[in-house]
């Protein structure tokens, strides 16, 4: 899931009781079996993907991860190649022919990982440690059980990517072996898509398809990445927000000035900023620039009726998460990823405690971002807010203004707009193929929490755009997993569960 | 003068013409006949003086510096002590006693000077470097001219407190020379106290002269300091405004949040902040608390007169610092500063620009100041703010508050007010003693400029208070010093122009 790190993971204190899984799908209950025989060798295969470096910009180490999944692929008699185009890293397809079938689902999943400052990290990111719970919580390193003995499925390994976004290449690898040993078949043909960049935004995925539409073609991509719900129930994405980010800069005078000589006169570009940033929200947090809402489509009832169903998280994260109040009240959380966004990711100005100086700061930045929901226009979104900053009286560049610019206006704001690109993709929970995802997880794992979108950012339209295909968003790892940020972990019955999913889908 | 390094001095660009100087008196014409025969050795002895490093917490160079101000003293046949108490650096004390003297008056300069970053400076700042113009324009490094030959006056002497505030020192001590050497007497009794901890914020000042109350009695003392008007011409100054900081921080979640996926829920600190910043202040720069201005001590019609009387400088000073408007009009920048301020030194939350990642901030701090001005108090005046904070619906506490009180409160700010104990000075300019200084300064500098206050701070309080004395501020550095900055620099004949100063005022 591409974000930028230095996020947390929430980790919620108390969880709600997972639900018992139902489990009615031969292929998962297969992957159950062949599973519990063979945990071991699973996680060594696992263990052996982890233990290769993986940052994007990593173009030695990327290669050898690529080269890596291709044996895998191989090993189990799946054709596998690199496809690329020039500078990219290499998208892995695999291909998997079935006969008579009428319809190919493609298996994506990424295999490159967030930049890290091991520094940080309690382990060596790069070479995997299994601990006998959360490292936070006190969990402590084990040697990995020897073959035949079950692993405890609160363990948790610890590794980058080992749940954003290698879990799954392992979890739908293992359930073709399980498939396989129980002499079950695939109705469908089945692709399997492993991005080598998604973390560094995904700069060359729709180029790669586009230049490659046959090979990657399919009647639909299950996206395979992110954490499951806060409750540990499964979940069904049906799509995701898409961002554009703009920078603004006020301006005051030329240098900083002495606040005691120049302070009453002089103006603040820090305040002058303040002032613009609360034009932007009420206190509801509500997004006050003219039309931003116009052109949302509106939920479908399937869609209202999924998030009225989703269980309720809230409260929980509050208390987690040390808040006294949130915003779009009286909107869930669940209700409120659904709707566009507009967010200070932050602010800065001179300088702050033991640093600050009695200075009339001589520039103000922010960096926001909003997050767009379907129906809204990326570039017809950020002029919006360039309006909006213009009806607050300020002159606006997008370069740096000269001295005249700034002599002739008494505000005026640089803003630099970036990532006007993509479209939120939504996906029709009634669509027909969408119905039937829904079922084929249930099978696999119980009741699922379904979710019209997520808050965050996938590639999805950059791969619907070119292959005129549909995408469904089905993650497996513990929503915990410290994903973006140090000791990145996946929960070990994360990775079971994961593999009857994919065992449920590869046969569907 | 106070205040904090990263300031930048401004240099107008085009100044008005200097009113010719008629100066008639005696001292002073004797002074510029002395200092016409002296000039090399004046600026040896001042070169000596800037060669020694000066920084308040080098407490060995700064004994060098009290040591060798007492022996330019008693060079000069002036008894010269140091007197402090424990923990601070020495006041340097010299006292000329006149016979049949009835009143006694305090020459106040500090020796110390501005923390600095030698890597900014194009000369090393205590290496004096003779300059035939300002650095910025290209000024040129030269050998001093011998014995005998005249300094151009524009020449500027580079070092740290070539301006600030070494200078008023060489400047006295020249002046007796030439009074003596002219057969000229004083009338009044002559008491020097050179502070060694100004640019550290005078925090002993107050306690060492309570503590020699007798010693540094005096019915008037002149605080030399400070640069003169942006004109060039002499100005004295009836006054500072005292200030107390604020540092405000507001709460988001306990981590950093992904924006996708709390984005509309999760409140933003930043945002927070910004609205509590914008509630303080209306567009045109007024105060928005409530009662802030009702103590302001009104300004007396001949202050007010001062103020019309001052030569203008805004539109200069716009055009100079790139500014398209400012705040407080119609009011001018020398009536403003006579009012109280608040402003926002600086602010930070999270990362901006490259560094900027798709969160929702944790935290959101400003800086801010607050410039008071005669009869308000500052505790009251830190507390209206902190009631404001509050009625914007923030629980407001000093500490760093608990998982418990922000899961209880949707606004929590931390506050922490800092120096709130000066008051701002203001010396009724009708006093006989303010008015006959105004005349000694226009008998050797002609036209003056009269100020009610300057806008920054000045120790006038610490050294009132304990006493009971009278303070008016007399500066002589040019405004384009560069103090508290890199290339700090004294433009040659302000230090010619100071000499001919201190020579009328030693002998009022």
């Amino acid at each position: 899931m591409f974000a930028i790190k230095n996020t947390f993971a929430i980790v919620l204190a108390v969880l709600l009781p997972a639900v018992a899984s139902a489990q009615s799908n031969p292929a998962s209950q297969a992957a159950r079996k062949w599973r519990q025989a063979h945990e071991r060798a699973i996680v060594d295969e696992f263990v052996g993907l982890l233990s290769i470096p993986n940052v994007s910009r990593d173009r030695e180490n990327i290669q050898r991860n690529a080269d890596a999944i291709v044996r895998l692929l191989e090993k189990r008699g799946i054709p596998a190649r690199l496809v690329g185009i020039p500078g990219s890293n290499p998208v892995v397809l695999g291909e998997i022919r079935t006969s008579g079938a009428t319809r190919t689902i493609v298996f994506y999943a990424h295999y490159d990982g967030q930049p890290l400052d091991p520094k940080e990290w309690t382990d060596p990111p790069f070479q995997p440690v299994l601990r006998d719970g959360p490292v936070e919580s006190g969990g402590k390193p084990l040697a990995l059980p020897p073959e035949g003995r079950l692993f405890n499925p609160e363990w948790r390994l610890y590794a980058r990517s080992a749940a954003d976004d290698k879990a799954p290449i392992i979890a739908m690898l293992t359930a073709v072996d399980a498939i396989r040993a129980a002499g079950l078949s695939m109705k469908a043909n089945i692709k399997f898509a492993f991005e080598g960049e998604e973390e560094a935004g995904s700069a060359n995925l729709e180029r790669i398809l586009a230049a490659n539409k046959e090979a990657f073609s399919g009647d639909l991509w299950l996206v395979c990445d992110g954490p499951i719900h806060q409750t540990r129930r499964q979940s069904v994405i049906f799509g995701a927000r898409s961002s554009v980010t703009l920078n603004i800069t006020t301006f005051g005078a030329r240098v900083e000035l002495h606040s005691g000589h120049y302070g009453n006169w002089a103006p603040n570009p820090a305040m002058t900023l303040a002032r613009l940033l609360a034009s932007m929200k009420d206190d509801n947090g509500k997004v006050l620039v003219d039309h931003f809402y116009d052109d949302v489509e509106p939920l479908s009832e399937l869609e209202r009726k999924a998030i009225a169903e989703a269980p309720p998280i809230d409260r929980q994260l509050m208390d987690d998460l040390w808040l006294g109040g949130v915003d779009g009240g009286p909107r869930t959380l669940t209700e409120l990823i659904t709707m566009p966004s507009l967010n200070i990711r932050g602010m800065a100005s001179s300088r702050v405690g033991d640093q600050a100086s009695n200075v009339i700061p001589a520039t103000a930045t922010a960096s926001i971002d909003i997050r767009m929901v379907k129906g809204m226009e990326p570039r017809k979104t950020a002029d919006r807010v360039l309006d909006h900053i213009r009806r607050q009286g300020f002159f606006v560049t997008d370069g740096e203004p000269t001295a005249q610019i700034r002599r002739d206006h008494p505000r005026v704001a640089r803003v630099v707009v970036s990532g006007a690109t993509s479209h939120a993709i939504r996906t029709p929970m009634d669509l027909p193929i969408a119905q039937e995802v829904i079922r084929t997880v249930e099978s696999a794992r119980g009741d699922v929490v379904k979710l019209p979108m997520m808050g965050g950012g996938l590639p999805l339209e950059e791969i619907e755009r070119p292959l005129g295909t549909r995408t469904i968003v089905i993650p497996m790892g513990n929503h915990d997993n410290n994903q973006h940020s140090f000791n990145e972990n996946l929960r070990i019955q994360n990775l079971w569960d994961g593999i009857e999913l994919m065992a449920a889908l590869l046969t569907m």
